[in-house]
């Protein structure tokens, strides 16, 4: 089978020998697969991967249990083991001898096909198309910080970042009934959350004015100044969420913290159930994130345009 | 009266004017007030802070409501507004324009006197003597590791550093049915607890020896090197509070704590009720934990004491 495979080196799109499924995987012909940030770490050496890359898709079953073989499915990434103690509280997206598909230790979705086991995956409504399935995992991570932070109805919060991730978080929590305040650096980016009814703001303007300090900040910069800034934004007792991996030191005075009694939250993958119900009933707009589809053959091109500064979702097309 | 006053400069013992109460404040005749490690910041510019220091104190109501003239009373430290936001919130303790009982804008109880609104004073219980009373302001911050984070019979804690505030923190913990393991620079210190039934350990041998991550760890060694080593024992999904304002920058991988999702909780004062029934009940050995009771005319030589490695409580008597 096709797929795109990075070497440590280099990205080529190359033959792989076809999948063979092997201790139960299900093996699913991809039908759509998205481009993430941490792809784009990954080809700077993040976690040390190589392989095939690839952590979003949507894509139909072709081997498997019967249950579900031709049926349209997506797929959680972390492959636990199932048997541990994490595992045993529910935590498998926390296994210390999970892989984690395209991330680490397991070929991804970058490619014409794909081995995932059955508990991971999850039936795709027929009201949500491929286009918007894809975003199942993204938004997935957006909703974990509800998973995590009690959001009230009114509850104040900041989202910077206008990202793919930032965007899907802003919406995520509106939906929640916080009243959200998303701050970025690109005007049309903005543009699809205004058109929801998410009051949004110039980053620079952001700095020019006097923010009030809110509930919860959401951190979705990924960049190693926003830090200082997002406590800043948090009133005392407050809660700051970092929904970034960004593997970069930061110079933190951690006095702010203690004095305020801020918590901050790490947060990475989340549950894939209230993200496919929030796409079946249209409740947030992923339509607007597509930036370009490309076929597999143009897998590096579509890997550059994913890298361009203030791009958007880029997703691929294995079968064209 | 007679203080400890520090003019930004230094510090002496010296006479100020007599203390007239004006805006309701009550004005106490201090029993015994206790040196707190972060008294001894403020005298190396913490703060900006100049003036009576003291924010630990037991003391007899001399003026004030008549029901409480004649009475024994310890006092809560955040002078709060009572009329903004977070005061309305019931979070006083926060309001953006408290003063701090010898911290932050206020004269404190390092002297003869002390003025303390009377809505900030605790009835302290017959059973409980002056030298463990005095104790009630740092075993309230203490408890405040159980207001933030929900501790169960059987989480799996462990308490970095054998400080004061340590000691009293795994006797909290170990109160309220955690699994704690104290780990400490002193063997002296950290027999305090095992004579109360908890695990402890050196730092050294915790070094050499493979820790099992846990659920909550607590970060009371106020050291610059502590944090990447107590993030690196917080079981994924835990908890990790932040028990020191040492203002000082920490160069720290946040990768960690967004892959393992853990929970940082910025830790500062506490409830005065469960330390004053904890006091009352013998639920927490604090007489272990004075070092040396001084008279006030030597207070430079206990602030000198206090400053020691590894000391443990000096107190200050005003009246001999």
């Amino acid at each position: 089978m096709r797929a795109l495979v990075w070497d440590g080196q280099a990205l080529a799109v190359a033959d792989r020998p076809a999948l063979r499924p092997r201790d139960g995987l299900a093996r699913l012909r991809v039908s759509l697969a998205g481009i993430c940030s941490t792809d784009l770490q990954l080809f700077r050496g993040y976690m040390g991967f190589t392989g095939v890359p690839g952590h979003e898709l949507v894509g139909v079953v072709e081997e498997g249990p019967a249950h579900l073989v031709g049926r349209r499915v997506t797929g959680e990434i972390n492959l636990a083991c199932g048997r541990c103690d994490l595992c045993g509280r529910g935590l498998g997206r926390h296994c210390p001898t999970r892989t984690v598909l395209g991330i680490l230790g397991a070929d991804g979705a970058l490619a014409e096909e794909v081995l995932l086991p059955p508990a991971n995956l999850h039936l795709v409504p027929d009201e949500v198309p491929d286009e918007a399935a894809v975003f199942t995992e993204p938004l997935a991570a957006a909703f974990e910080v509800l998973e995590q932070v009690h959001v009230r109805p009114g509850t104040a919060a900041i989202v910077l970042g206008d990202g793919k991730l930032g965007l899907l978080v802003a919406q995520v929590l509106h939906g929640a009934g916080a009243r959200v305040l998303a701050v970025g650096r690109h005007a049309g980016k903005l543009n699809v959350l205004a058109r929801r009814g998410i009051p949004t703001l110039l980053a620079a303007d952001a700095e020019a004015e006097h923010l009030e300090k809110v509930d919860l900040v959401v951190e979705a910069t990924g960049s190693e100044a926003g830090l200082a800034r997002a406590i800043a934004l948090v009133r005392p007792r407050g809660t700051l969420v970092l929904k970034s991996t960004v593997a970069a030191k930061h110079a933190l005075n951690l006095a702010p913290l203690v004095i305020d009694e801020i918590t901050v939250v790490g947060s990475r993958c989340g549950p894939f159930p209230p993200a496919l119900s929030a796409l079946a009933r249209g409740a947030v707009d992923v339509a607007s994130l597509v930036e370009r589809v490309y076929p597999l053959a143009d897998g590096l091109a579509a890997v550059a345009h994913a890298g361009r500064a203030g791009a958007l979702k880029v997703l691929v097309r294995p079968w064209t």
